[in-house]
């Protein structure tokens, strides 16, 4: 480790790293080791200790002002135009409350997933307001809290339809005006899992032989090429044989069409995109599905619903958990773990803010623009292909498309090249008359002037079909009208993050999810418009900038992982597995291993491995673990003898999931290899590892790292994430490409070099945009830019440090569940609590409700083990924080000894009615066993700084068994 | 008024008014007028009525998008180099956390001066941060919590020094080496009250001659050519004298140089600005001004201090506050009204982050910077001209200075031309060795390379003579070193920010004071390095996007308000007033009206209009007000014709302080005009009349306006503020200018063409910068660029519809004390509360404090009436919030009732015992007449946003009584 330097400038990795020297003496000798670099030594297996490095490509840290001058030197090679591309993506513009409030809020982007829903009641409202909006514009009866983009969330349509419906086939009928890269992620994951997809034209209908078999349908609504055709007939024939009908929908569309639900459609899907969120060269926004009543407990992903507090007062919370992933593992029906709640959050707020007079007056405006747009492109002699469009204009110029999309382009403006005779303009929220009147001259209009366009928009009519016109209300709630004007915004943006325990409050200190510090100016680049207002469709000279980024960080990650290639494309850690395994997969049948499906997968795993394995047409096989939590060899090797030349992969966490570096991880892989199997380490707790050891050198082939844990990307509330998957180069021609690609070696289909140095990424795409969330990898690439190589490893360091400090103080309190050598833990511990609750009665859940009461977000619950907390302080966290944190366990330890000594009755405890409002120890007779002040003030110090949660503990249960997923009336909070 | 539109983009001004026309509807029907147009009409007096504009200035409204495109084009008219000028305004890193959490954070920027202390804990514990810097760095006992620059700031160690000194005299000795600027500020200001200075060196020290009758001394340390010169031996002079020595001292070169206090000075004064705040063209940033013990009660401006709740905790609040302005009127020894409170919460930070040890660490290394530099340049050849420097080394090339600095700004660096020979270049803690590099080549230094100067800079020993190093302690208090992660750092801002109420929480409805939106978007261009990184005296090609801004403002200003020309300088109101002033003292002594010196001011008056005028040279007359609370026309006749040819000016506020339109105000106005005398119109006010009437028309001659009053820029929780003086074209040759400023026609000294479009302003300087704060203009330029003259007059509508509706409904509970025609207020109401407490015994006081119980910020109290509360809601206020507001006014009356009706005793109720905190509740037994729910929640749906404040009601006579006001000691808290 390097002498800490007290100037900002030169040393970034002193602030992001909480302890400083001194305070790691004092943890060091608690701990009981030398020194930091004895105490790593002794944790990590000497066999995988990585040599110090010789050369890196991780350039030397810089301080922040060099690392944004850097940034903003490839932000200047991107060039940005006006782009009218459409395929799902427009310009928008960001309300500035809503940008200033929100995304660059640390109370709302450094927030966890709602799971311990009595401190995320704000981010939960925000939630339940986009589940309204989208439910409301689908005409559809509930919405998810958001997917991770329209073509994730078109396949998860389909996948809905296939267990929804009463056809027994294996066939998806697949509308031809589908967005071409909708189409090629459908393509690429319909195959893995055994479905036939059928292509039909949606004027004329499928075909009945089509028909036949098919379990259901997605259409595009309006269609790719902006054509608008009524899917109302094609829906009826497809539920007359008992199938399954999926709409993908544009939501400012729905303020004018008639809407999916409306149409007799059960599943509504698509993007929230243009509601305010920038392109950011194609991510990261929030995709939504909707579901028809009788489909709620088929929803993937995450759902808000509404439940009672312990005092019967309303409030909010995450629905139908137990039907997700992590818990039905591989009997699950999706893999999507990770929401998209920021952006969700932006999107509704949007709603909330224009209203739908607001949202209407805008899609009228577009649909007007639109429509004098194809006037004067007539009048220029181009040939309107549609009729019938809402806001993208397909035009007919023989042999001469591609020369007027490079004419526009030159005048500023991206169009979309169909062919050599076809065109598409897409008009959006941005379009202004002076746009018009700059391409009416391109494609050869006369006389056109801006105050003409003026006053052509201004009288347009629009090209809607009158017999699919809007009839139903939306967004009727009062929440979609009341908060007009900015002032009222912003307060109700306050009002809301003030609910909510995020980062900016104190520690999070979650197992396995690695909530470090999200410094300010890592977050500084999102919102430039360099990066956020590119097109993912835009030409290759235009993006320079994002491919040079996305170049160094490819570089970077592989270097860490010691893997040869790295994909950025996935947009969650669940896709980043499926890609990872759809890669393996891949590479089977590449070498006409056909039978290799089997997926060993140990007990203690993360339930998402399983349910990835599933998606990416695998037999999960479950191999057993020893007593100290690790892979037990002997099982292992048993499950690979018995499935032979049918072994696809293991599937293992390193260090594992009980926060242990397991020391027989080289045995382990070999056993995989040396039987024809690949090894995927899943990269979840790579923040215990980086600078001291690699994936790659140990024996993985592939992995999926998390970037919104180890690289800094904020969680979000519940999302974004970015997902990057790391292999070695016999994987790389398997990774996720995309067909529209920039990168000519990152295309779907393109020809391998196996061992350049770049390789190229030739499998099907496994998000809809070709580099998934780009426009959050600044945050990444400046957190290691600012860090480098050493920075990142004296990171590990210090993260390893603060867990073995917490578990050497609570020891006593809680035995630490699994260790490894010397009694070490990795980055985190897993304190078990099933002692005291045989002793006392009191429950993880109680200790967790009753953290909050002492200023702290639980950590995680009853994984992997029920019964326990797992804990991970991560290297942000301060001395005075951690051991804040410990005595507040400490405390709570002995209350729960006060219970069992009968101080205080089973029922009546602090722990069990743990948390407690202000108002519940304010309002009426006080009857309970404790104070008001053991209540709410059990430490020295907690009214200081005291957090109030906004309600009591929730009743699950109820929620679950009373579904009610949207806005409920405001009367309901009386 | 206009339909609204519900487009965000085509109507900004429908999202900063806050009332919609069905909000207005209701409204005007509880006033009882027709329309918003014939309510105006009835109230403002026909007499001044402004014909509806048939041309303006100011161009049609555009949205936000267009309002920041168009800033952003004016913003690339800037050009940034690289600042090496110094003379006070030095490059500086913002830490990103500082710049996202306070500088971009409405908790911080929308919070308004922290009269109520119990509010506003947050900042005042920043505050006395800032203050404990300050006397730490400096040595000194005490420092007040922000002047408004270096210049004014030695302006007011030259007032103190002369009330504190022993001699009697009106002499001040005033060091060779002072900053030109602060030398042209003192020369101005020093003429107008009869003080004259003596210039001296620094190295011989005043003669004999000159120490005789000088009642005190300045010194710049180190000096404006970076010389450092020991200025003990003058202290010593002039204290064996009894005089009072000043030092104006460089903050971050304190850190290595023995302090002021250290050198027996008896006040330090100088800026924070090179703590984190940038250039920004000058300002805003933070002065200061420190005293030695014994001095402290003379300190000008906002002082912080520490006294005991209800419950003996420790809290903050102002300080001796009975010694301001606004109470001592013209007996008081200041004007300065608003602090810099938000950019001195920026550099208190910067040092809370830093610490004692980065500081050091950051002024070693721009120490020896300068070292190398000097080296470098001896190399090639140029003259040392002093040895001894911190930062800024003056450099001697005969005849070839100007070529060197020319040359040095091609290449990108602003350097300072002193003569012909002779020239300063200035380290700041971004200069890089790159940066040394670079000038090297341009001195003509051979074979100079980075790596070469790396290796420089770390081997140089500084140039800082040895006596004077520091060798006393400084910051040792535990708030700066415990907060050295950007985590620990985020949660204290955050922490900090909770405490406190701001107008993201709810209205702050402070007649006088105009707490409107602070929008977002007119917020954005603030930190854009194009406005943020220019230094003040960059020259005139680099600056043209600023200075086409500041044309604008000024034209539209000058409209709006009727006048012929606008100085945006004054860089508070207190400031613009002084300005206005003495361009009336300057305009009748250049007409030989030498004897023109009584300043009529009306009984009613804000009691800085007299402080103001006395600072001005002028005697205070004051002109008695009838029961109405009008100018009483009889009496102001009297005066006038007492004074005759010694009248100089009559300063009225207009619409009244009272809040009234006075229909008398083009008779008083003439009145004044037929004696020969001058009117000011103090425009504090002016939120009621924008498009509806101008100053200038019904007689005005000057006025000031508040930017951060009527022109959105955010109170910052006490500053900055913007106080343009706005005048006719006789009065512009006296207006400020200043003899740096880019701008021909803005130069002291300036020749007048009377009439031209144009008028120059040829008086001397009232800020240290030549264009005051302009890196806050853009927040004033956005506003009226997006709202228009028609948006403008509608928000004044809405504004005066907000007050007469509050008026309406609580005159029944309290009596309105003044209105005008129709029983119609202003844009504000006067509440008497005296008939209440005459009835119940409950003070304005205990309504104050009870209103935070409620959710609010109390109103203004006893201004300009004791024992009344002064309302104005704004026009950004909505309908919910304003009745809101009304129903917790009458439920406090009722209350109060409660009270009277003996249900609970006068000393143990609700209202005396306000604010509770939620400790104070639920601590210990309860043993009140009133119940905890009473105390805390008194109406139905406070708790769902309930506001806490941390401490109870605070003793404010024990804190004046025993003064403390640096940073207490940890355990004091406990």
């Amino acid at each position: 480790m390097t002498g800490s330097s007290p100037n900002l400038q030169t040393s970034f990795a002193d602030r992001h790293i909480g302890t400083t020297p001194a305070d790691q003496r004092t943890m060091l000798d608690a701990v009981g080791h030398e020194s930091l670099d004895a105490l790593v030594r002794a944790a990590i297996p000497e066999s995988i200790q990585a040599a110090p490095a010789t050369h890196s490509s991780i350039p030397a840290a810089v301080g922040e002002t060099e690392a944004l001058a850097e940034l903003r030197a490839k932000a200047g090679r991107n060039t940005v135009r006006r782009a009218m591309i459409g395929l799902g993506y427009h310009g928008t513009h960001t309300p500035a409350v809503i940008q200033r409030n929100v995304l660059e809020n640390p109370s709302w982007y450094t927030a966890y997933t709602p799971y311990q829903p009595e401190i995320s009641q704000g981010r939960l409202e925000a939630l339940i307001n986009f589940q309204t909006m989208v439910a409301d514009l689908t005409g559809m009866a509930t919405a998810g809290a958001s997917m991770l983009d329209e073509g994730t969330a078109v396949v998860e349509g389909m996948l809905l339809a296939r267990r929804a419906s009463k056809v027994k086939g294996d066939a998806f009928l697949v509308d031809a005006d589908l967005l071409p890269q909708t189409r090629a992620l459908l393509d690429h994951r319909a195959r893995a899992v055994g479905i036939a997809l059928r292509e039909f034209d949606a004027v004329s209908g499928p075909s009945d032989d089509q028909l036949d078999g098919a379990f259901g349908v997605i259409l595009q609504y309006p269609g790719g090429s902006g054509r608008i055709v009524d899917p109302s007939s094609t829906i009826e024939r497809v539920h007359a044989g008992g199938g399954i009908a999926v709409v993908a929908a544009d939501l400012l569309a729905m303020t004018l069409l008639a809407a999916p639900g409306d149409l007799g459609a059960d599943v509504a899907v698509g993007t929230s995109q243009r509601f305010g969120v920038p392109l950011g060269f194609g991510g990261p926004h929030a995709g939504y599905l909707a579901v028809r009543a009788g489909l709620e407990r088929q929803l993937p992903g995450r759902l808000v619903g509404v439940s009672f507090d312990a005092d019967g007062q309303m409030a909010y919370r995450l629905s139908l958990q137990t039907r997700e992933q992590h818990i039905r593992r591989e009997k699950a029906t999706s893999n999507i773990c990770t929401a998209q709640v920021l952006l969700a959050v932006m999107a509704s707020m949007y709603a909330v803010y224009h209203g739908p007079e607001g949202l209407r007056f805008i899609a009228e405006r577009v649909a007007r623009t639109a429509s004098a747009l194809a006037a004067v492109a007539q009048e220029a002699g181009l040939g309107l292909v549609h009729d019938a469009f809402f806001d993208t204009v397909t035009l007919r110029a023989r042999d001469r498309a591609g020369a007027l999309v490079d004419a526009a382009r030159e005048a500023g403006y991206l169009l979309h090249l169909v062919d050599a005779d076809t065109f598409q303009v897409s008009v959006d929220e941005t379009t202004t008359p002076d746009d018009v009147t700059v391409l009416a001259a391109v494609f050869g209009a006369v006389d056109v002037t801006t105050p003409a366009t003026e006053a052509a928009v201004r009288d347009a009519t629009t090209r809607l079909p009158s017999a699919l016109l809007r009839e139903s209300e939306y967004l009727t709630h009062p929440v979609f009208s009341a908060h007009r004007s900015e002032t009222r915004m912003m307060r109700y943006l306050k009002h809301l993050a003030d609910k909510d325990y995020a980062l900016d409050r104190g520690m999070i200190p979650l197992g396995s999810c690695t909530m470090k510090l999200n410094a300010a100016t890592e977050m500084a680049a999102v919102t430039w418009p360099e990066f956020a207002n590119v097109h993912p469709f835009a030409p290759r000279a235009d993006v320079e900038g994002y491919l040079d980024m996305i170049d160094d960080l490819e570089t970077w990650l592989a270097e860490v992982t010691g893997y040869d290639t790295v994909s950025l494309q996935p947009n969650a850690g669940s896709q980043g597995e499926l890609a990872g395994l759809l890669a393996i997969r891949g590479y089977h049948l590449s070498n006409g291993d056909e039978g290799r499906t089997v997926c060993l997968i140990p007990s203690s795993a993360h339930g998402t491995n399983a349910a990835s394995a599933v998606l990416a047409g695998m037999r999960v096989v479950v191999v057993a673990c020893d007593e100290n939590g690790n892979v037990d060899l002997d099982d292992l090797r048993a499950r690979v003898a018995e499935h032979g030349d049918t072994l696809a992969a293991l599937m293992v966490t390193y260090p594992s999931t009980h926060g242990v570096y397991e020391h027989d991880i080289r045995e382990i892989c070999d056993a995989v290899h040396d039987a024809g199997g690949q090894v995927y380490v899943d990269g979840a707790n790579l923040n215990a590892l980086l600078g001291h050891a690699r994936f790659g050198d140990f024996g993985g082939d592939v992995s999926h790292l998390n970037l919104h844990k180890t690289f800094c990307i904020p969680h979000g509330g519940g999302g974004p994430g970015v997902g990057p998957v790391a292999a070695k180069s016999h994987l790389a021609p398997f990774l996720p490409g995309h067909p529209f690609a920039q990168d000519a070696d990152r295309r779907t289909g393109s020809v391998t070099a196996v061992g350049a140095r770049r390789e190229a990424h030739g499998g099907g795409p496994v998000s809809a945009a070709p580099y998934g969330s780009p426009s959050i990898l600044p945050i990444t690439w400046t957190y290691v830019r600012m860090m480098g190589l050493e920075g990142l490893t004296r990171a590990t360091e210090a993260a390893v440090l603060g867990a073995n400090y917490i578990a050497a103080r609570l020891r006593e309190a809680f035995p630490v569940l699994y260790t490894g050598a010397d009694g070490l833990v990795a980055h985190e511990c897993i304190l078990d609590l099933r002692p005291m609750r045989d002793a006392t009665g009191i429950t993880v859940d109680d200790v967790a409700k009753r953290l909050v009461d002492y200023g702290f977000h639980a950590p995680t619950m009853s994984f992997p083990v029920a019964g326990t907390l797992m804990v991970e302080p991560t290297e942000s966290e301060d001395l005075a924080e951690l051991d804040r944190f410990v005595d507040a366990m400490l405390a709570i330890r002995a209350e729960a000894s006060a219970v069992e000594r009968g101080e205080w009755p089973a029922d009546d405890n602090p722990l069990v009615h743990a948390p407690h409002t202000a108002s519940s120890v304010i309002s009426g007779e006080w009857a309970h066993a404790y104070t008001r002040e053991q209540a709410v003030y059990p430490l020295p110090g907690i009214s200081t700084r005291k957090y109030w949660p906004p309600v009591r503990r929730i009743d699950q249960a109820y929620g679950d068994r009373n579904l009610v997923c949207a806005c409920p009336p405001v009367e309901a909070f009386a």
